[in-house]
């Protein structure tokens, strides 16, 4: 069932080790079939070198274990709230990278102080607010994904073009079209976070970019106009993205 | 004599250097068999490309060495204390990991600024206060476990709900049910350590997590309740503990 | 078509991401060949594990392509301008490594507080102004160059005694005689950048090298009283620039 | 001709990008036969992976070259003026890294805030002032190794409780009984000036360790009554020192 998207999920969760983004098992990647409205995810809490192909769960758009032997990761339910809410996106990933993690405990956005962030997310990556007392002692993976919807709603925020946020007091989520493309989208906020507290510490102020700043690098990766990268059949893999 | 525990402590030792956690020799992780009443810990300053299982060292509870020919690890009087005095732990682990004694050094608790503390510590880390003189010229080992387990008991701190410690201008010790766990608890540390110093640096505060939050992902992976990772027979190594 | 001269630039490519200088694909080198007024630049987001030296794209001076099947990199009309200008430089390399993005971000110079930054680079490293909303709608990356060179006209800076630059809110470009010595350049424009933020954040001030100082070291080096490193025949290879 | 030394030395200069000392070939290591007056010291600006154990130089304590076809290090003279003065030392290493760098550019003393720092260095590692024009402009590297062991000498510190200094604005210095044991101090200094900078950013005040501290960590390791490592025949290499 869904085994070429199991691959595609496997590898791309092996990515968050490679690219530094995961310590010990904290961190998931999933993506969606939307014709068959089921979604592929990492089990829960079996470290990367043990981990199979064959060991990705399917779960249904409610959460629920359609295939696989494994408790699927403990954060399911707001994967599964994502994809109900966000019908664009093909994939979700989420760590606990530390430079990200920290914007996240001092409940704060990451600004997009330079091109680095820009070339990825239109604008700054949003901290959503924390979690009530209510909302974590009822559902609180579920209601973890509400809070970004609703900030993302409240901001009037695209996620296609910030396929991104932070869970205050917690962590980040990133998105994309492809398991792949959420990955690399985990990376880019990371070392965004990186660089904009070091800005920050530099300067003592927010210095976002102009818009029109803004406008160009993004659109010189995305949209009908874009010009980055090649647009052919002959480069593959990684370049289709990069 | 406990050949399979000094295997065990063996491995949990050759994790640190793996983990990033140690320069040097400047670590060591014991373990206990609390049936004997004898503890298994490394030997003192050799080179971790060098250490052999057989070199393990095997020392009662009155830190008197039992077996072995290499003196033990010269914190073997504070590893003794905490053996004797938390009744629950079966392995510790000290290094010099640098962020961890950053803090320590600043003689500040690691503060619980985010989930990823709270999953494996059910609060700030402690920071036991420096030994005065004379604590230090008259049996300075041996009172480093002393201010930790008064410390434990002045906050009336659980030590398996808290498994880790900073000594002020010394560094981190921690502890689990078994090594691996005690070395786990090392790495977490570090990294709840290095994102709290960023997240002080961005706020200049100290943003704790509600006590609401703490509860809900601290029992998200331990007690009865829990129910992150898989509790089945299926999967084995890493992923028990993670 | 110029086959040694893409041997030279995709081999200097492929150092980038060995010295940690790079994030998936952002970064690029290109070198010239002045005789027939031709460069060669790395294709345009494809990644570094599929690179090819074959995939090297021949450039002329106004930026067209000459050669190649890929488009060449978003950032060859900076290049095509810099060599345009700066008519004694080789080779120039663009990357986003974070340290120095950090400062483009602060829209701060790099001050040449120690002599590790002295040595290669003869005072600060300068950041070029942000570009206007006209210049970043016109002619982007051909406008980078322009802001280039313009600030150092203005500085009255020799770009072969400071061969680097930081473009504010986006990142940092350096040049040299060779591509492999333009890399050089750009790992040591990182580590300058990473001494100088900490040394900053120690003291809250600039602390420039005297004049007589930064003289000494950079002289050490450079010119016709040079006594640092071999200068026969014997020693080949990357100690020819170090 | 010091065959044995030659290899030493050579394999102490290899450790240096092992240990994360070194970035290109800024940084280097010597040795001194005392007998024969003589020292060995890597070459100038070679690159480690084209080292070989014969490049290695033999110079008198005049700085002059008595053996080798490469040119010696440009710092010859700042280790032959340390040789003639600390009577005691075996060798000696230096290097550009960059959390030492930091402070020798802020011309601050890496302060002793924690006992990582005084199982090595019996107190602060002195930064040594800034050379004066005149100094700099006569014999630059001859002056360096002058304003080192002025500095000891106007505080009365012993070269082999302290065997580490940072020459302002410029980097640090280390040495110790054997090729091997100067670069362990420089790594111990690495990691000692990591902790004191991030410690400084949490409590913005020197939290020096106290004399009674300071003393039992360092006696712990040195002196008759150390009691830290092996201290028989039987642990060989790396052990002996750690």
């Amino acid at each position: 069932m869904l085994e070429t998207l199991k691959q595609r999920v496997y590898d791309a969760n092996m990515q968050l080790p490679k690219l530094g983004l995961v310590t010990f098992t904290w961190g998931n990647v999933s993506a969606i079939d939307r014709q068959q409205g089921l979604f592929v995810i990492k089990p829960s809490g079996v470290a990367y070198e043990q981990l199979r192909p064959q060991d990705m769960v399917v779960v249904n758009l409610q959460g629920q274990v359609v295939e696989g032997d494994l408790n699927p990761s403990s954060d399911t339910p707001t994967h599964a709230y994502l994809y109900r809410h966000f019908l664009t996106i093909g994939a979700i990933t989420h760590t606990h990278s530390p430079w990200a993690v920290a914007f996240a405990a001092a409940e704060m956005d990451i600004p997009a102080v330079s091109t680095t962030q820009a070339d990825t997310f239109y604008g700054d990556i949003p901290c959503a607010p924390a979690l009530n007392e209510q909302q974590i002692n009822t559902a609180y993976e579920l209601n973890t994904g509400k809070v970004i919807v609703d900030e993302f709603n409240k901001r009037q925020l695209d996620p296609d073009a910030v396929p991104a946020v932070l869970v205050s007091q917690h962590g980040p989520f990133t998105w994309g079209e492809s398991a792949e493309k959420s990955v690399y989208n985990a990376k880019v906020l990371e070392v965004s976070a990186e660089i904009a507290y070091h800005s920050l510490q530099l300067t003592h102020r927010n210095s976002h970019l102009p818009q029109y700043l803004l406008d160009k690098h993004y659109y010189r990766k995305h949209g009908q106009h874009a010009y980055y990268g090649q647009h052919s059949a002959e480069v593959k893999g990684h370049a289709a993205h990069a």
